[in-house]
């Protein structure tokens, strides 16, 4: 079939080409335009603008947004709205917070256009290995759209599937992420014990890669840390800083608020925020307090950098 | 070669019957005779007593202990130690803390017997999966005993070695199966979030099984929770009530002595203390605050049952 | 001075009383004819509607909120605003968000009228000790209010100040709030520990009152407990079943939508969460997942619990 | 009474003045010289060695120990030993792990001499609030030391108490620091939180200031706090570094070992651990793992600090 994918980044492009491997013919756009040269180079045929990609489909057209989340969904779609027709059907395939994609869907269901939620696992390797989606949004939508779905995904039956309505497929993928970052820091805090064991003076990517057969804590996340400490074991190049995108702070919020109790997933956001803080006010209170009523030392501020005259 | 295995409960009788796969003779001794018919039916040579297996094993010798860490595995060695010769060799197959096994190496090096610590992961699948083995002791001990673990193995090269000297491979096993608590935890946060959002009546069965391919919280652990939500998605037979054995609590007191910040990892373990306190003190104590300064009201404690006459 | 009070629930008819006290003059509403018999009793002038309230308040005027957070303060202020005029003031004296608070200043603000948000703590102990005052909005709306604030406070000096511009009292009232549930779960888990610690026999009220005098962890939350403990030291009544409110929730929303880690305040709230849930999904899927892959055994659930015909 | 006090430092000295104040007589010994001279000009009479502070007592004789946890205690006992006669008593004072005053008190009592373990809170305020005196060990050896416990406390009747046999003391007093971590850090949270909110601009001292009267958080270390923020409420002079002592840990591991959860005790030593380690691995290997899987860009690690030729 063909499909318009919109946004050629390191996901869309990819996505774009695993599509057309699988057959399919797809038409791409993106704002950049080296990103919609390089796409051109995978075989995807580049428009210079939404209302070229519009007018290249045939009706009724597919159209895959691959764009970040937030207010460029809204302005896409505020832009594609006036170039589709109704029967025209929209994927957002992004990390959508899923009340977003609850409403979007209504706002084009009024337009008598479907909208599927799409939530995409898989990252840079999905083009070679497959992608996991989970798919919300009305079914005979999904089914049109199937055969793309079955391109993308890792076997023809397996690593995708349609979990529910509108905003099920963004909800489901937003729960993956607590879940990822929950089982990072499980691996993580357990390297850093072993490399702060210095008696047994382990060699970290040893140990990774016994575990990766037979052991309990096998997983593809630790595929990918053996390679990297078989790389650099001490992890030497890497500042103590990550990042963290929406999906961990929605899944915290949405614990909460259906009063699930999630402590892991929470604190794996939480040490996130903290690596990131390097002079905490609460250290410096605690530090201050157990002065005051102990008279314990306190360990001075470095002085603020100043430029040299 | 020749091994004799002392326990040959589920985890000794199904190494046993592995290792016999190979192409080895394993002579095996448990104290129960019906766990020595058992094994016995799987090609293990039964011995009616420690001295009888220790007879029957060529000079000089290889003796596999799996049995419960702790108290028996010292009564067990206290028992061998008699009939074993210097240049025979004992492997802790268990999961015993890894100080014990550093003090038990030391006090049979004594004697001129080689202990090697080997932390042993695969559960009730290793018979058919192999197991993931992390080795901790002597060299050449360790090396002369390379074909019963190749043979113990996912694949001959794959998934054990030795980590480091003695202690080393049972401290390794022990921060495996901290990860594998926050690993555990990780994921029945996320399903537990899936099961309360009754909004999209997500089949937690078809999550999980669309997640195994493709995604980036694909693993073994995964596969297992896929095959049991399979069974019963909403796992109605099941009480809320986690046991922990041993490693979980050493990873924690390890971390702390090592003043790493394992969060994660401690949680995991403190979800599975309250997981079996139903009458939390803390909880009522709380509840109790609340109503002292806030007066807000209590929730009245269900009266103690008693048997009716 | 002379002020209307809108709600007189337990924390209403006890601040009207403390401000009668204080010389003042209280004119009460509230919806319900046996709060507003109760409050004549307590020497506050009753007023059968709000547009009596109004009526009898002379201009400009005065009229504090003591209604429940949310929908209940919008619709009063709706219900107020016709009957008020350029130069009145209103005081939220309740658990409001403080964005709403925020939305709300700026609202009556096109009418000509202040909106003070001022938190308030003190619970019942309030009117005997007087109320800590937190209190946002525009300066001279405040410092009009003063008498009334310096009735409440527990001395004319002390436990009361503007802290900043509208939002920043319930802002202030939040972060308060969170700062209790730690201090609550602090306590509450030091207790529970020495109450498990059978070997001692600990007198738990004993303990807490000790600690009242010269402790570091000396503190009115202390004072309340130990009083709790005198009556009851093994709390045999109470049910482990914590209720939280809205702010510990916000807190938690806020501290992550300002990237600062408030592991020990964020917990104490999923403690909450956790004491209400007896059936943990994520607690029934740990079990499983052990059975799964060591063949670890499952408790049974508890058959559900039918009526006898 | 007459009272030998072995450890002069900052609580020993202080607590002997206290003592001193109450109507008794103290001879003090310090190895340090300075620490003698010091006491004496406090009213301390000064033994220039254990023997010579055991000879000034008269029989049965009453040592107070003030003096560092662990092996110093030891020593200070062993040495005191043969110095003693049954009948005379010894007490710890200091931070102890209520397991080695078990075994201390075990060991004394086989020479006739009572050991009784004092959890002593009040840091540097003690000598002039009073301190909080928490005992365990015998009761006829508890009375007969009551004059001086009186003298010590806020009160003759207030903030002290014997609590239970040998370690009980000190096992209330490692609880009490319990609880007093997990309170500064719920402090420590909410006024980060404020800090961050740049919005408000708080000032944090007037913050903690209302809080001191009527608000539900009040304590002694919130009046600590406000003295502090009100010398510098940035706290720009102190470094993020909180040094933790054996209560919080051994509070944490007895936590585990009697199947209690406490998260929020547990996290506050946890995050005091994480404030000394500048470089965490746990953090290097997450960020590493989102480079891995999602192309996340890292940041790069500063360069080593080198001393410049």
């Amino acid at each position: 079939m063909e499909l318009g994918m919109v946004g050629l980044g390191r996901m869309g492009a990819n996505m774009a080409e695993r599509i057309i491997r699988g057959g399919h013919r797809v038409i791409g756009f993106d704002p950049g335009a080296a990103a919609r040269q390089a796409a051109q180079a995978k075989g995807i045929v580049p428009a210079a603008s939404l209302a070229e990609l519009v007018a290249a489909l045939p009706v009724p057209r597919a159209v895959w947004l691959m764009v970040p989340a937030g207010k460029v969904v809204d302005d896409t779609i505020a832009q594609l709205l006036p170039l589709l027709a109704p029967g025209d059907l929209v994927v957002d395939g992004g990390n959508s917070y899923y009340k977003d994609s609850q409403r979007r869907s209504r706002e084009l269901a009024g337009h008598g256009i479907a909208y599927i939620d799409c939530g995409t696992s898989g990252g840079v390797w999905g083009l070679k290995e497959g992608y996991s989606l989970m798919i919300g949004g009305d079914e005979a939508a999904v089914a049109r759209l199937g055969p793309v779905f079955t391109a993308l995904a890792p076997a023809p039956d397996r690593g995708w599937g349609r979990v529910g309505p509108s905003g099920a497929g963004h909800f489901t993928k937003m729960v993956h992420n607590g879940i990822e970052y929950g089982m990072m820091q499980a691996y993580a805090e357990g390297f850093a014990l072993m490399e702060r064991k210095e008696e047994f003076a382990l060699d970290l990517h040893q140990v990774a890669d016994i575990w990766r057969d037979g052991s309990v804590v096998r997983s593809w996340l630790l595929d990918l840390t053996a390679d990297a400490l078989g790389r650099d074991a001490r992890l030497s190049s890497v500042a103590p800083f990550v990042e963290d995108s929406g999906e961990g702070r929605w899944t915290v919020a949405e614990a909460i608020d259906l009063d699930v109790s999630a402590p892991v997933i929470t604190l794996s956001l939480l040490e996130r925020l903290r690596s990131r803080d390097k002079d905490s006010f609460t250290d410096k209170l605690l530090a201050t307090m157990r002065n005051e009523f102990g008279g314990h030392a306190l360990h001075a501020a470095p002085p603020a950098t100043g430029k040299p005259d």
